[in-house]
Order: C-alpha cells, then structure tokens, then sequence
C-alpha cells in the first residue's frame, strides 16, 4: 500500500523544457516543417522524458503480467482456463508471437505469474502470484482490494527493478483467458459507456454465446456496482490482476522517467487505470497498433492518443509493442543523424523558403 | 521501347501455391488463426514473390527519382525550382529524411537524375536524364510519348541492375518540385475523378495559392485532354519523368519477382500506371504509411491496398519505405522463428481448442 501511494506521488510529468529544445532542433532539420510527423512528436516525447534532445534505446524489456480470471466459468471464452497456464510457461521460451517479434526488436521478456490457477513449471517466469486467479465477478468481487493494490505494486516493483538494471523502453503484454472480458468490463466502468458499446464479439463467438458474454458483463457490473470515482474499487470487482500489474507497470515507468509502449485492449485497460490515478502518466506512454476491440477506441481517444501501425493484430501477449520500438527507435535516428539547415549552410532566410516550397513539393 | 514492351510482356503474377502453402505454415503457428492480421497477409504475400515459405531479405535498397516539372512556372509551388537539385545532390549523402531512415532499416539508396534542370554536382546521382525537366502542362504535353517510354525505360533498367547485383526488397521515393501535380492529374485522369477531389492544400498553401494550383491542373487536363484508356499518353501529357521512372521500377520488380514498397501520393500515381500496364504487378508490391494527400485513398481503394503506417507523414524522398521494412521483415521472421503447434506437441483436436480459447482470450 505504501509502496503503491509513494509511487503515485513520485510521478511528475516530463520535462516540457525538453520537449521544446527538442522540437526546435526538428524544426531545424532539412525537411519541411512537420512532415515526419508522428515521428516528430514521438521523438519530442521521448526528449521530455529523458530531458534530452538527443536519444538512444540500450535496453528493451516487455514485461507480460499473466493470471486467471474466474468470469471463465461463465462461459465468456468457449474454452478451458488451462491454456493461461500453458502458454505463461511457454511465452519465456520466445516462440510465440511476442518472443519472436521481441527478438526481432532486440527486446527482451519479463514474464510475471501474478494470479495464474496452479503451479508454474518454468523456472524464468517470475512467481508474485497474488493469488489463483480471480474469483467469478458475475457472482461478486473479482479480488479484495488489498489483492487489487498488491498486484499493482508487484508490477510497480518489476518494473521498478528493470528500470534499476538499465531498461529504457518498456513494453506492456499479458496472458489470461477471459481478459478481454474483464478489459471491457474495466473501461466501461471508468468511462461510463454502456457495456453493450465496448465487448468485441470476437472471432470464435457464435451469436449465442457472444449474447451470453454481454449477459454476464452486465450482471458482472450490476451485482458489484463499482465506483468509477475509484479506480482500485474498479480493478478489484471487476478487473484482472494482469490488468492491476500493468497499471504497475505503466506506475512505475512514469515514475522512473521511463518510456512505455501500450499494447492491445488490456493493455489499454491498464493505461486507462494508471492515467486516472495519475494523468501525468501519460506522457510517458506510447501507442502501438490500432485494435480492432472498440474498448479501444475509447481510452485512446479518452487519453487522446493515436495507434500508429494498423496490421489488423489481435494477439495480445504485448505483441504490438517491438513493432512500435522500431518506429519509436527510427523517430530517435531521425533526431540523431538527420542534417539541419545549419549543417548543410542554409540560412534562416534560404530555409523559410526551402520549406514553403518543400511543403507543397 | 522494346525493353518496355518485353518488360510487360514478361510480368508473371506471383506463385500462388507458394501462398497458399505459407498460409498453411502460418495457421498452424502457435497462435489463433488470423491473430498476427497484416503479418500474415505480407509474409504469405511474399512467399508468392520468392517461391518459398520461407524468406529473409538480404539487400534493401530505395530508387529515388528526381526530376523537375515545368508546371511549376504557373505557380503551383511557392518558390524555385532550384530545390529539386539541390536536395538531389544532398540525398545521396545520406543526411535527408529517407537517407537517415535507410540506414536505419540497413537500406541503400539509389538516386538517379531521369530529369532534373541543370547539372547536378553528385557523381553519386546515376545521370540518367530524359531532358532538362518536362514542358509546362499548362500549355500543352509535359513530355512526348517517347520520352515517358524512355524515362519508364530507365526505371525498368536501374531496378534490373539492381536485382542482378541482390538486391531483394525495393523501396521507390522521389524528389521533384510540383511532383503533387502532377501525381494528381495523372491519377485524376486514369480513375477518371474530378481533379477538385484529388488536389490537397498543402501545408504552405493560402486559399488563393490553393484555388490557383486546382485551376492550373483544370487547364493542364483540359488543354492535353489524356486518353484515360492509354497509359503513356496520360504520362506523357500530364505526368513527370519522376512518376514514369518509378512506375519502370514497379514493371521491373514485377518481372524479377523482387518485392517493392510504395511510398506517398507520387509513388501511388507510378504504382497506379504499373497496375493498370499489368494488373498482375499488384503481386509484387506492398504499402507503408497513410498519407494525407487524398488522391492516395482513390489508388489505394482502386487497387486494393492498405497502409500499414499511420505517421501523418508527408516528407516524400521514399521516407515510409524504410519504415515498412522493418514490418515486412518482422513478419518473415515471425514465419520463421514461431512455433508450430506440432513443435510444441500439440495435435489437430486440442490444436482447435487452443485457438477456440485464445480467439476470445
């Protein structure tokens, strides 16, 4: 608990300063004003995170927070719970969809068993079970709120470590069937929106069961009526404890003046929860690819963020994030090797004029 | 001429049980069907280009076409012509936009003069001129048949080298005052839609500016009235010897069955004039990034292809290619490195399961 309140009040919001030597110097750069675009602001952000204007990735890490989540008895996944087990001990083998496009990237994995129902047999992933999985929302609270704050703190305290051993850009994953569910579940209830506006139908769903999927979410959010004042009361009834470890994990980032990329629709629900607690989180966040869950679509516009990779992906385990480090990364070349005007020995004057005429080439 | 016509006579469409035996490697990754979305689409798409299901791309290189348009003289562009050459001269060093962002993505460039007015002082610029810039299409044809024949030549035999020497991934990027112009006449007149849905404002443009370069492009279609049903005629009236060098580019990838990126709104308009010389050419190429020019989204519709990228860019040079690079590659290596459901041990029944489960997560 006092781990968790110490962090929140250790956030402050990036350096401003930064960002605007930061956009000068881009604004300097031989190419019209603000045509690289998202690129431009990307590396912007990243000055005012570190507060410098020129920047360099050393160390990736995705960290992958995976657990059970009891809503699974109800039917909103057609499947057994097995498989968050199954694949938590097979993610850290980097086979899987986030492993290969980590490796890709150059990042590596943090795998976390916050909450995932029985034992683990795979010694890299990383025990801070808060418990084995979360109880059936449809019949109650998810978890109390001690286990809620518990769980953000073991993502406050991984991240916290990866940030103590070098890590300077993180990315967000999970693993836990039934987690687009309590993702939906989440939002809705910090932004308001009717539940039946943010659940997928998602791939495998027949009508029935999709119909069935929007029943329980609902009877999920009557029977615990959560706060939407209060973001722990939120995670706790209705949440996850993979979406609590996130919301650590973004915690601890801001905290230690960190980038970190935003994944899919958990992801999201994640950031949604650190942005409350904490608005200056934001900038230290950064967007990957556009989800095709309408959940997203209102945090993203809630925080006023914008994807910048639309691959139709809907993977989750974080692997959107390498894909975004690589933008993110080329936006920092950018910054570092690209000539000004000074450089190549054109003045203030010459300069208006290349980019009035460059900007309608 | 002949190398024209042998070019397009030689264009294959791409090897589709090649696609379809990647698609089958692809569904029985370790994920649900369909979830990497785009990563999919590309890597299938490629392994239709090579043959193989398995890919890695060795040598990437970006054609930058630079030439001048005598449209400028009406005042569609702000200022001098000048730029055209002497961002010719600087690309090749590697400091512009797309120069930085090839090396970024361990790209070559490859730039080449099909047309710039004046000399240009870069022995590193492949001289390949057609003429000292094209006439004003204002006043009558920007360039006769022969020299759009001759400027696709070139593309078609710069890309021929180039694939001779290794290269295996093409990006095509361009320098040109007044190239939006024409990019969007050429467009107008092939999709057959009014020029006052295609021209954007620009960013450098008043509204007296903009009302001018939309009536300068009226007139430049009116006084050359292009033949929609014949290619070279729309190029030769109102295009650049900058389009018609890339859309060489696209034949030749095509005929050596090497994949190639589309860049903006010029690269669009020479992908357009490929597709329409040779449907098939569609095969070989893949997208970057959404530009905001709105003459892309009528090619794009047309041909039916998606950006991958949104970065509000609009720098132009070949800029989004480098980027989109590194997503191809990501998805080759996604082939090549994830695990199959055999590898990890499990069969077709439980197989079925897992992605029953994971498709709802």
């Amino acid at each position: 608990m006092n781990q968790f309140m110490n962090t929140i009040s250790s956030i402050n919001p990036a350096d401003k300063d930064a960002v605007q030597r930061a956009k000068k110097h881009i604004d300097n750069l031989t190419k019209p004003l603000g045509s690289l675009g998202k690129l431009e602001e990307i590396a912007a952000k990243f000055s005012g995170i570190t507060g410098e204007v020129f920047n360099k990735v050393s160390k990736r890490n995705i960290i992958v927070m995976c657990s059970d989540n009891g809503i699974c008895e109800e039917g909103v996944s057609s499947a057994d719970q097995i498989i968050t087990k199954v694949m938590t001990e097979g993610i850290p083998e980097m086979k899987t969809g986030v492993g290969v496009l980590a490796s890709f990237a150059n990042a590596e994995l943090t795998v976390v068993d916050v909450g995932v129902k029985g034992k683990i047999n795979n010694p890299k992933v990383i025990n801070r079970k808060v418990n084995e999985g979360t109880a059936n929302m449809a019949k109650g609270p998810a978890m109390t709120r001690e286990e809620a704050i518990k769980a953000i703190e073991v993502g406050i305290e991984i991240t916290d470590k990866l940030c103590s051993e070098g890590c300077d850009l993180f990315g967000t994953g999970e693993m836990g069937i039934g987690n687009t569910s309590t993702s939906a579940a989440v939002i809705a209830s910090l932004l308001g929106v009717d539940i039946e506006e943010l659940v997928g139908k998602g791939v495998g769903l027949t009508e029935e069961q999709f119909k069935n999927k929007k029943n329980v979410l609902k009877k999920a959010l009557k029977i615990n009526n959560p706060n939407k004042e209060d973001v722990i009361d939120v995670i706790s009834k209705v949440g996850g404890f993979d979406i609590a470890g996130m919301c650590g994990c973004f915690l601890s980032a801001a905290k230690n003046k960190k980038p970190i990329v935003i994944d899919g629709v958990i992801s999201c629900a994640a950031a949604l929860c650190a942005y409350i607690l904490k608005p200056e989180c934001k900038d230290y966040m950064f967007t990957s690819h556009k989800s095709d869950e309408k959940a997203v679509n209102y945090v993203f516009n809630y925080i006023r963020l914008e994807p910048i990779l639309y691959l139709d992906m809907r993977l989750g385990e974080g692997s959107g994030c390498p894909l975004a480090f690589n933008v993110i990364e080329a936006a920092l070349y950018v910054v570092n090797n690209m000539a000004t005007f000074n450089d190549i020995g054109i003045g203030e004057e010459s300069k208006d004029k290349l980019v009035d005429i460059r900007e309608e080439n």
